[in-house]
């Protein structure tokens, strides 16, 4: 039994709340027990220099925390003038996950901004922004389907991450809150698609190492986790949309 | 009658949920209309070092908006690397304003940082922080009288905000919403007391001048939003707080 | 009797020296009192991107201060590589208030770039700069209508700023030095047109509270100087633009 | 067969020189191929402020590449005024790396500062700034030894890295050169300690994803090469520091 | 005849006004024609972190121009947010030249603050201002003399700068006005003691080149003028502060 | 006889690596004792925007050092987000230096970045870095005349930089390394052309000063040591590219 009475490959409990601002084209708050973010996707006519004249679409994140999602009070990134590295590799993260279920191609020349803001952190921030960005990206994506801004549905399968870890015991446990992240010896985050299959595997010793066995327990642990989030993410989205993205899937 | 249904002396409808989040030392969520406001107190045990020694707390604000608040997407000031001019002006008016019903000397070498993230914006944003702002400062500040950690209730007054302007039309109107804002000639914030003084009056005239007339049907369409203002905090903070803060204003 | 030896609501002796230097269309060196700055303005010939293709015109300022332009010297903002708060809503308070007499439209796509650099403070350094800001302003405007790169005069009225304040003991002052503002209950600055209409009031009680009864006692003391001041404008600018300027009142 | 005439499972050629430099504890130039890294470790005697009087000592990295490491000419980081997040996130992983196979208490307060400057980049530059680290600071670390400046021999293991990935045409392949690596489907990097365990895998799918069976296709060519980088750094260390890395690792 | 009807050799009209500010310890405004230049010495009662405990004072510099100092307006350093390349050499030659004739042990640990700020810009900038700090650093250093804070009078001889150049016809003159500097082919500042010592030469081919001869009859032209630039620092100082100097240098 | 066992007017052993590196259109390592270099130049087909237009080319430098260059680790000034003064006024010297010996007209609008990158130092860098520079210079441009991207070759002369300087004991001394550049009384970089003519002269007393006399004898040595260089650079461009320059140098 875990610190918060969990089995070892138990999530904790999981919301989303679809359209939870009124501006952006698509939002939510997700929460995964006491980790909230508002995700947010906005939809901008144009991709950056880089990409001009190639007729393809770009994703891109940026991920932040208020001051005091932590225990202790952080000091904004804006005051100090400059992001951290942390928060450099939280972001290209969370863009180059959304990026793998999205066609490109058929967003034409367009940037989706995803916006993670962490508004109460308990660990797993990194991993609850991927699941919620996902379910925002859908919503405005179907929104410009919807209004025949966009020929095909763009988006080619389920996203979502979850966290595994093997505690100070040698114990494999899933979804690790932020006391149990703080002392894991090994701590993994897994993106994968609603197909089973990985798009970024992070798997790191913290002053420590792991095994070829220990890294395949990790794994299955990490699937049970994974398959509920799916399911949260298809009752967030509603029918309609959980439909056009099992269309493309299965294609 | 206003775009939006309301008298031109109405409120827009008020919610103040304490206690929001789970680590600050106060916390609310503000919405003023469809204008939300995370307002958190925390508190450091020290203050600047210009303050050192001298015996004093302080009251330190910042204001941030999160990238889709608004319209349409503002870039994030922690990836411009500076914060603008409007956000020094309203974290430095926050702050200043709050300081005037605080006995700093209560406090002792304390610094409370206030900090409002504005997660969906329609207008009034400054006003509304100050006014959650008050609330979560006396929470937090009232969980240290009751830790003993302050040997007198350090809070003098009530404090809110909040803004009223001149329509083009010629009409004074109490708190503007975003559309009103945008095309009001004149624009004055009034932050006040519970007793009725004026802690800070800003009043703008938008490439647009005002009378003395104005001014005084202004100040009296402020007086009477604030009246109801100062009732939602009251609700908010309950009746043991605000006890305590009638206490030292009657003295 | 005050510190200096004036009355409550006797103005600091003024002077405003025009075409103070070669380069800039206009420029002035203005003294209220010990608080000396050097006022420009500079005509571009386009306007920034947010305002291209309006047909309209823009002014912005920028203000700074001499490291020892005050009593003991300060950190340039270039070495800090950023600017403060107090600097950004300074000039921010500037440009606002000179837009309000300016017919943005009768400038045609051009920006006025006013710049206010303190060599001494003494207090009153944000009035001193709008008071002399309009006179280096009118002068290089008043050049473009000379060479007949505008059709119209663009300015409709005289402005002028000072501050007003409530001391200690009580006692309502005008235009307060240094000592008198650093020891003020109550700070209070007043922008208005030769007309008598207020473009911006901007009044703070530093840690302390205001009353309607001396908010009033207040602008009728700024009144008084306000009208001192349009004189020295007036006598700087000479009877050719002070006529321009009156035409365009008048209408 | 492969672009430059390699095997799917061949490493380039590698050469570390040791002592490269003169000034610094210790210092090499690795080779990978065409990729050449100056790898420097430096001693300090303290660590930084959140680590005091904890008794243990830190590991950090910096990594740059020269402007025209690379085919086209990179703007300087230093002009930019800012790191880039690829920049971080790759001195971030180096540093985390090496403190997996350091005892940080054996140390004692002081910091190893590893500097990782890339003067010809053609792919692999992170992986090979790792291997090329761990000699620099081994050889840094024993002269605190050799100077009786630490009682323990503190390296635990030997470390090195590597990346696999899968090629287009679905061919797993090791240590990716620039060109393979642009074109890749899948890219991982795999750091590894001499015992075999794994200290940090870093799987992407870009715009693309790898399924179980492919992840262990490439986590065993991974271990294929890091065999041979083992040797490598063994031959660069001598059997002086080696015998005494085996010392530790056998406890 | 030069463009503005000067020999090769003469100097442009120079003023010193002494004491021009009322809160710095020295300050002069130095015109050199139309170069217009306010130069104030701070005196700080600590030296920089590298140099406590040395028992001996520093002496550093900075300078700015004001955005309309010159023909187009520039953009302030602080808005910019990093100091330009040139301003940073500037700074450093004007502490470097001050440097060489002040007995640093005889100011203790003290830092004097040169800020030179150029308000008008014909040309000679950095040269003027070196040529005013000297007389705003005597003046500030003879107080702290005066005030017994110091034992020994600090200042060990005359100091002052000017530029020569050779013209695109190959005619070598003395200092260079904006036109004359933008178009010679060589530029050369010279920096001087009254015992006629160089502190520094900084010559430089301006995509052009220079002989030995062509060298030695600029040094002949810069002499001459360092000459009248030592008469015109001496009356500025008066007999008292001028003997002091003269005290020292004999020894 | 010096520290390092030299004559008064003897270089450190000169060592020029053509072609270091694969990538840069120019590269070298210079060597000049201990003091290494690598320098690379990258050819750009556009100028920068103040020079569009006018059919000319232009030549711009960068300067830095690894950390570990010195004796003890700098920080890097990625890292602190700026440039130095110190790095600022190098990279401008190489810059201007290089511009005056090369026909810009003839190179057409492009421009030629320098990187001088010191990878380990001990004095007398910058003047190495000119020195190699100009060699990787020639390469580079010499590689466009050879593909007929220019049609006259565009180096009109040799040019090549050294140090001189007056040890604390009155001695004239050539090309100082980091102990006597630390020590001396006064240190002059001289930047010569091939035909003996001056291109930049930098002499400075280190709270110092010198007479017309030293001046001389430091020439002379300076130019003993050039002579020398011109000879390696000659070696390391070989004849084909010597002879151009020499072709260009004799009209």
């Amino acid at each position: 039994m875990r610190f918060d009475g969990r089995e070892p490959l138990q999530l904790r409990p999981i919301h989303i709340d679809t359209n939870f601002l009124k501006h952006p084209e698509g939002s939510v708050l997700i929460s995964v027990g006491d980790t909230r973010v508002i995700c947010t996707a906005s939809i901008e006519e144009r991709v950056p220099p880089f990409m001009r004249g190639e007729g393809k679409g770009w994703i891109t994140a940026e991920y932040s925390m208020l001051p005091r999602a932590t225990e202790t009070r952080n000091i904004r990134e804006s005051s100090k003038g400059k992001v951290s590295g942390r928060t450099m590799e939280i972001q290209r993260l969370i863009g180059r996950a959304l990026r793998a279920v999205v066609d490109l191609e058929a967003i034409g020349e367009r940037t989706v901004w995803i916006d993670c803001d962490v508004i109460q952190a308990d660990g797993g921030t990194r991993t609850a922004s991927i699941t919620g960005a996902f379910v925002a990206m859908a919503v405005a994506l179907n929104g410009l389907v919807e209004k025949k801004a966009m020929a095909r549905f763009p988006i080619t399968d389920f996203l979502a991450a979850t966290s595994v870890g093997i505690l100070a015991d040698g114990q494999p446990v899933l979804d690790l809150n932020y006391v149990e992240d703080s002392s894991a010896a090994v701590d993994m985050n897994v993106v994968m698609t609603g197909n089973g299959e990985f798009v970024e595997l992070q798997g790191t010793g913290e002053e420590s190492t792991f095994s070829r066995a220990q890294l395949a327990k990790m794994l299955e642990a990490a699937e049970t986790g994974l398959l509920e989030l799916f399911e949260k993410q298809r009752a967030a989205l509603g029918e309609a949309i959980s439909g056009k993205i099992d269309n493309r899937r299965n294609k």
